[in-house]
């Protein structure tokens, strides 16, 4: 039984956060999700459209995804992979080298994005959001 | 086997969704969700954020869904009642009453609104969608 581990904020839950997921779960039999809470993004400036107990709950819905827990601060990582007894730790290749003093404790794999999933198509879709959500405001 | 079958859009999936979802296998034991084409919103004059191959894969991976088929048509649903041996029609309760010439077929369910995902909060959310989006369009 090989577990693998990712941690991400998954707002607004979106095909690429399924595709990463998905490939996250190809590394091994199982895979555990540390989403971000509320109160860590907070300390980091980061305000959520979704809150915590929302997120929490899709990605436990998603089939590739065995355990969700949460993340509260950046050094509980090596307590996680102890506690789990992970063998690969993933993130996106926006981290790329970002957590390589995990691999002291398990190996550390930076997924490459997915394709169609572009920045700019993501703007796009913002914008149209943007409409959208200037129509409630009315 | 009872096989239960829901329609909709599931644009920019969120925990209202997935409740829908989860309340709609609980009534039986097979889910078929039928998501709606981007031809067949455009139709109706409604244009979605995400295109409907994301949407789809999206229900897809959720783990009390087991197939998810395209809406093309109004009329189709007769069609997708046979063919998949449903049991039950299961629609949100926003929907109440339209569907009744369904019981003929099968059993015709309309699900109440979940508690904690009320219009409010939806445009409170959407609000603060907007002010994101304008960040992106600026």
């Amino acid at each position: 039984m090989k577990t693998v581990i990712t941690y991400g904020t998954f707002d607004l839950f979106h095909i690429g956060h399924l595709r990463l997921l998905e490939r996250a779960k190809a590394l091994g039999d199982r895979l555990v999700v540390a989403g971000s809470s509320d109160e860590f993004n907070e300390g980091k400036g980061k305000k959520t459209i979704i809150p915590y107990s929302d997120r929490a709950a899709i990605v436990q819905a998603i089939k590739c995804v065995d355990l969700v827990i949460p993340e509260h601060t950046w050094e509980q990582k090596q307590n996680d992979i102890r506690e789990h007894n992970v063998c690969t730790f993933v993130m996106g290749a926006d981290w790329k080298g970002k957590f390589d003093e995990l691999k002291d404790l398990c190996e550390v794999v930076y997924l490459p994005r997915t394709d169609g999933v572009s920045s700019t198509e993501l703007k796009q879709s913002m914008a149209m959001i943007g409409q959208i959500a200037r129509q409630f405001e009315q």
